[in-house]
């Protein structure tokens, strides 16, 4: 059974964009996924269409309608395969993990919700189970981008898609860590090497240098990474830094 | 003048994409900002066009070539406005802000980079001063996803893109915080009622309201957000927790 996305939307003509091409366009081609882009508008009742209306309690901006939205999901639950969970695109959501990736991509597929203007009306989200997801601390004008985002990164884990060479769990956030960085030929470029143990032949200092390379990096970049991924307890020095500073205030 | 961007990648038909729809597109027809996406593929100089190799140390996938990348950066540096920043998506590199966005979207545009396969030669950043950008802790088939993400959050705050009426700064990140939940009509939906005090008419308290319900979301939702706003010192019970969990280990 192929991985099946329904997404809402005010401007169904972005999808599949860039979706269409390359590895997650051949992929669809070959019946993997599919798309449905669904207009929200569709699923209003007055004679103007009306999705929107003014914020409760005065403010800038538009708020889309519950009602609407309601019969939009209820809708996509069902035209498509059972199961599918109601993901909205709101900077309010949970940062979406690779690990809710992985189980996404392993499950029947998903219904996709895309704000525009100031947002959902809040009641949609306990109404109707729907699950906010955030992509990152930035505001775009639209849900639509961080949709066709989190579909590649599905698209990317279903079975058939990528070779087996690059499924690696060596990949940035598998492991908790970053990947460690990579180099290729030339040698030399621009007077900047590849660092010596990569051309050593010695495949256990190699591992070795790549897993310090991944905690070094990660520990260094992202903090937070590091934090959750355990390595601030015990006797690094992140961990000896924090505890010095917690206990400092 | 308008915003300008160039995007190096391997697959130039996914730009403008959904950027070319609603108000990026607009924006775009306006002439707000214009979008070159160049083939990185051009910038090879063997008869086979070869643009990746590969790994050194040994392992899965493919690495793009760093004298390839280079081409094609100093290629875009060359053709464009002066001072352009060089962008590279990678899960490596440091979460993207709004605060970032601001910058980006005041500046003459961005070069953005997008890697494919298992990522770029490491030595590209420092050889040409690349910005090492994530867009969040997961792993996507391209860089291509992202750049479009990027685009849409920063074409978003040129000037003249949106109605004054959006520009908010109540939005989430602005200030630090999430943004507080929206409501619209009908006031009874389902029997879930818009909150009594977004129907008083009082404006003093439904702007306390407001603020209230950001701080207690973001404590909720986002404690690492709730961290760097400064929430956690002091008095909050999160910052307590935090205190004493660390003072137990």
């Amino acid at each position: 059974m192929s991985f099946s996305a329904t997404v809402l939307t005010l401007y169904p003509d972005m999808f599949p964009g860039p979706l269409g091409v390359s590895l997650a366009g051949r992929a669809r081609e070959e019946g993997k996924w599919d798309i449905d882009a669904v207009q929200i508008r569709d699923f209003a009742q007055d004679k103007h269409r009306t999705v929107d209306d003014t914020p409760a309690g005065g403010g800038a901006g538009m708020v889309l309608k519950v009602d609407v939205l309601a019969r939009a999901i209820d809708h996509a639950r069902g035209a498509g395969p059972m199961g599918r969970p109601v993901i909205a695109m709101t900077p309010r959501g949970k940062p979406l993990t690779q690990s809710r990736v992985r189980e996404l991509a392993a499950g029947p597929g998903v219904i996709v919700l895309c704000g525009r203007f100031e947002g959902f009306d809040e009641r949609i989200f306990a109404g109707r189970d729907v699950e906010e997801v955030s992509m990152g601390d930035i505001i775009l004008s639209g849900g639509e981008p961080a949709a066709i985002m989190m579909l590649d990164a599905c698209i990317r884990l279903l079975p058939g898609v990528m070779g087996a060479a690059s499924s690696g769990d060596d990949e940035s956030f598998e492991n908790g860590l970053l990947e460690y960085p990579h180099y290729t030929r030339p040698n030399d470029w621009e007077g900047r090497l590849i660092p010596e143990v990569l051309r050593s032949g010695d495949h256990g200092k190699i591992d070795a240098w790549r897993k310090q390379q991944a905690r070094d990096d990660t520990r260094s970049r992202r903090p937070d990474l590091w934090e959750r991924y355990g390595g601030a307890s015990g006797q690094s020095a992140s961990g000896a830094r924090r505890k010095t500073k917690d206990l400092g205030q």
